[in-house]
């Protein structure tokens, strides 16, 4: 089969073996794989970060001597199964998967790993545990997108928003948009997205952000200055005195007066929700900086190395730093149930197609933001060029 | 009225005007104030601190070149109220107060500004809005543990644990054993303490720790290693593979099982629960390395200039990183009221009380850990010596 491989920063359209699937595995033809940002990390960075997740306990994400085939959002058709499968996913059935395959009891990133190519190719094995049919009516393109929307769908949980708090998205990369649209579904009322790129501010625009803000020119906090947020210390304190002071007036014992405060609300502090989609170094530095008090953080964006911070500056402010990777099952499923009934609006993100000759093209196109988003690779493609996806 | 002075490092014992309550003030007789670790951090890190508050837009704090009398954590006998009172704490009463004044609008923190002097004093002034009357029956050695037991009390409530969870306290000071005690009192079922001294252990297991462990000799991590919690992402991924294979086998539809695996859990991952309490350089970074995934870090512990850990790491691991500083008045309320109905296991916090005249003397054997954990002054008392408390 054709596949595309990675062999020290190198991109090489390859003749390879179609893979068999072994025990409780499909082979899928691949019908649309997508290009995620941390494969275009992967293709320079390889080894830092498999120093990371070796620290994890994963000692086998690809490195950079190694020749791997990328891949791991995932859409495919059914075409064999392997032994030991339970059946009930049907040869023709289109499928997406989480990205993990195990033989015995070794489990590896499809994709992310030189045992277990990815979706780069004509052919991909996944896990039949770990694949959902797709409902019919989702095109390939949007059904594509299951994986990053997940990730996004998981940020967004570990947030714990209500759906009156305010969310500030910054960073409008693929993920940054996926986690404004699943903002936007679940009922978020404002959504300020911030970003150096005016393509990508219009993706967001798309996407469902409210506010929409070049951090060049204007501040993200500053957008939304006006929402109650606690910038210092001594208007919290002031706004806490008044209350109780204006409690004690009212004939009701301190107790109960504080009780009632704090169930009301008055003694405790409004905090915007930031998404961090950069990942660079200095950026949470940074944040922890800007932030009003209180702020809670979901860390989504991967800054490699080490980065500092001030600890007494979190801990004055009360931040919540939110680290987030991945998603629980249940969440994929969610992930691709919101898109097939069309509650997300991520049709946006998908701003070209290409075949896999042309994956190093797309790369090329990926690493200068602002013309693109997300890149989907089709194999049936047959041309050396990016086919941009129509704009309404 | 006597007073101690801290000035460019230096503790004096001084002869000052006795401070006069203001519109909406209580002047106190006091009866006991504690000594807390940052009073000794201040003593001589002023600057730096100052620096990251008035990041936090309160410009006011404490800095090296200023005459102030420290002393936060306050209790004392109502002498005299100022004008515009509510007036329902009569004189004589004993309380409790959240340590902030304010006149004018221009809040400010008791003992931690040179515009408001602390409890190491014969009088204070306090703001009558935040004050408590104590419980008939509190000692007062309890009772001046009211401030440092909230931040505790308010760290506890941000990790937002279950009682089957088991927490990991690192750090066995003051704040370190209060923690241990309010996660007793709230029925938390396994603490792990851990800290370097003997003498802090031994105060821990007395605060009600369950597994108490030296770091030079024995890891916290393995002492809970048959916990199940989740150390390398191989063994998460294969539980979930099996979960899943597992449910495949039911005459369930796909979309139900993966419902029903999350709602029991099996695709849920179990998280300790960790209480950084130490602070300094270096914790959160090893910490971050040492963590078993997806564990809960609350930072209690302040650790001042600039920190570097790996946010990559973070990242993988999905841990979340809480930072705590103050305490909201009702949790304030709340420490009284548990320290009242006699909850709480922190008389063992309490190792020494000092006069006014010993407090350099209670600095310099607090600054060496395992000899003391909490001092509290008493002004009556007339000696140069550290009265040790007694232990059972």
């Amino acid at each position: 089969m054709k596949a595309v491989t990675l062999t020290g920063g190198r991109l090489d359209l390859a003749d390879l073996p179609t893979p068999r699937p072994g025990p409780g595995q499909l082979l899928l033809k691949v019908v649309r794989c997508g290009i995620c940002g941390s494969d275009l990390h992967a293709r320079h960075h390889a080894d830092e970060l498999a120093d990371v997740l070796e620290l994890c306990g994963y000692p086998r994400y690809l490195r950079s001597h190694e020749s791997v085939v990328l891949g791991h959002e995932l859409y495919g058709e059914v075409v064999d199964r392997g032994p030991a499968t339970a059946g009930r996913i049907k040869p023709g059935t289109p499928v997406v998967a989480i990205p993990l395959v195990r033989r015995d009891r070794q489990v590896d990133g499809i994709g992310l790993s030189a045992d277990a190519p990815g979706g780069y190719a004509e052919y991909v094995v996944v896990q039949e545990a770990l694949a959902l049919p797709v409902p019919t009516g989702l095109g390939p393109d949007l059904a594509a997108l299951t994986e990053p929307v997940a990730v996004a769908w998981h940020a967004v949980a570990r947030a714990e928003m209500t759906r009156k708090d305010v969310a500030i998205v910054l960073g409008c990369g693929p993920v940054g948009l996926a986690v404004i649209a699943v903002l936007k579904a679940r009922g978020v009322a404002t959504v300020v997205a911030s970003d150096l790129s005016a393509g990508r501010r219009s993706l967001a625009t798309r996407c469902g952000a409210d506010i929409v803000v070049d951090p060049a020119t204007e501040s993200p906090w500053d957008a939304c200055a006006d929402r109650g947020f606690v910038t210092a210390m001594p208007s919290e304190y002031n706004a806490g005195i008044d209350a109780l002071e204006g409690m004690a007036r009212l004939p009701l014992g301190r107790w109960a007066a504080w009780r009632l405060l704090d169930r009301i609300g008055a003694t405790r502090p409004k905090r915007p929700v930031v998404f961090e989609c950069v990942g660079v170094t200095g950026m949470i530095d940074s944040l922890v900086a800007a932030a009003p008090l209180h702020s809670r953080i979901v860390v989504v964006g991967v800054c490699m190395g080490a980065d500092a911070f001030r600890p007494a500056l979190a801990v004055n402010k009360e931040l919540d730093l939110r680290f987030v990777v991945g998603y629980s099952p249940l969440e994929f499923r969610d992930s691709l149930h919101a898109l097939a009934d069309g509650t997300l609006e991520v049709s946006p993100i998908v701003t070209g197609r290409v075949g896999l000759s042309a994956v190093a093209t797309a790369f090329t196109a990926l690493a200068k933001p602002g013309t693109h988003a997300k890149i989907l690779i089709d194999p049936s493609i047959d041309t050396d060029q990016i086919i941009a996806t129509a704009r309404p």
